[in-house]
């Protein structure tokens, strides 16, 4: 047994970054259930979600909002993921998630690595790449629990970079993000549970709560999955925490009875792969 | 447009490869839409799949089973992808699928790559390894309708595969299969539509129809998706033909729109990759 008790806060976003630090805090007093050993928020919670919003809102690792994260881990004593952030670092601005420890030091820092290009006929258009730089790192940290994944978002839409965190031992992926009401009816639930179905691992998303009162509406429906490919537990639009208890040796038992990660033959692949 | 009309024959598998071969001559009579162009049978479809026969019921390529298929695929003038048969070739037997092109040429053999083994608690337990050697090749070939992919059942569940093919060229890959009633309602819909969504084109997959009297009970519900990870059609339980007709150039909007293929990072992900 290895049990991680996590907790996606769905928070709304507004549009001032005290106003949702204040929120974080006030959510951090009285919803956190006790006993919680990770909370995980979603994709960009500091600023209403859109690109030209990015370089205004960007702040240097370090920063104000940094500081009152990493303040936020120590005090409670937990890990945090905090969601992600615009960060500018030499004229540039990324999409990052910051992570403190229990005694706040930051444990992992991720820059999302594939921008958010979207434009579908009928649906939503949506580019990233506008004001954005991609980040040139696959992040995986270490806890008490073992190894856990970090990605963002669009990030979890390419079949490699789950496959590589698995492969780097993770057995928990975390993915701060924001599917939207085109691409989250048809892919947000069946991205999680491929993406734990085909590693093996569990995986855990965070987003925005829906507020149609904003530019872009989030899907929400904040989810975690499991080896098995099954939805474990998952919100629906509105504010709120999800409490999971996650036993992570459980993918080792579905690894021995559905032996998809034994059964791979990358000596056979690499006869095709340039 | 290019636009391929498919039909996957969900047969129920008799004792007799005979009376297996009979039916489908029936079926190919009788059941075959005009303008078929392809057809797809399921796995294992001319003896009860389980390991103990298919040492029993193995022939050479070539052999009289082989002699029939290419029969019909020329007298009908369509492309046979015919399911798997067990297949001997020095004292060894294989899970194969041959493709018989519409004058009757074998245009494709595929060897199952990733042997079914599992043993699900409280589920199912088969281990095709007890008398079967996996294939070493990917197999694609060519069409008027541009590369299609082969593969077979438990080769679904390795991302790599369906992956390889898509970098091959493939905007299709057919699958005969055979899920059991445990795996089939966790993961067949699933596993479909992923490899169609993440690698942006169409899967389709034959299954023998259910048949409670005989070993192995099949999931069935042979499927047909499509590149935004769609379920285009779907049979029940029962026997049945599944008169799909599908637009592969579909797949290039899809990838235009949504651009997950576009948006990998080779080099950043083979820093991470032994």
């Amino acid at each position: 047994m290895n049990i991680i008790n996590l907790a996606p806060f769905q928070t709304r976003v507004h549009d001032r970054v005290e106003d949702n630090l204040d929120q974080l805090e006030e959510w951090l007093q009285h919803r956190l259930k006790p006993g919680t050993d990770l909370v995980l928020l979603p994709e960009i919670f500091v600023c209403p979600y859109d690109s030209k919003n990015f370089p205004i809102y960007a702040e240097k690792r370090g920063g104000p909002t940094w500081q009152r994260l990493k303040g936020m881990a120590r005090r409670h004593g937990i890990w945090l993921c905090a969601g992600s952030v615009p960060e500018e670092e030499n004229g540039r601005i990324y999409n990052t998630s910051y992570v403190f420890d229990r005694q706040g030091n930051e444990a992992a820092r991720h820059r999302k690595v594939h921008l958010f290009n979207v434009d579908i006929e009928g649906g939503i258009r949506f580019m990233e790449s506008e004001t954005l730089t991609p980040g040139d790192e696959i992040t995986v940290f270490e806890t008490e629990f073992g190894t856990i994944g970090l990605m963002i978002c669009f990030d979890i839409r390419l079949q490699e970079q789950a496959k590589i965190m698995g492969d780097l031992g993770a057995r928990l992926i975390l993915v701060p993000g924001a599917f939207n009401m085109t691409t989250g009816p048809a892919h947000w639930e069946i991205s999680f549970r491929t993406r734990a179905l085909d590693n093996q691992l569990f995986m855990a998303g965070c987003s925005p709560a829906r507020d149609l009162s904003s530019s872009y509406h989030s899907w929400a429906h904040s989810i975690v999955t499991g080896p098995f490919g099954n939805i474990i537990d998952e919100l629906d639009e509105k504010e709120g925490v999800l409490n999971v208890s996650l036993d992570l040796d459980e993918c080792d038992a579905i690894r021995r009875q559905l032996p998809i990660l034994s059964s791979r033959r990358p000596e056979l692949y690499a006869k095709y792969t340039k």
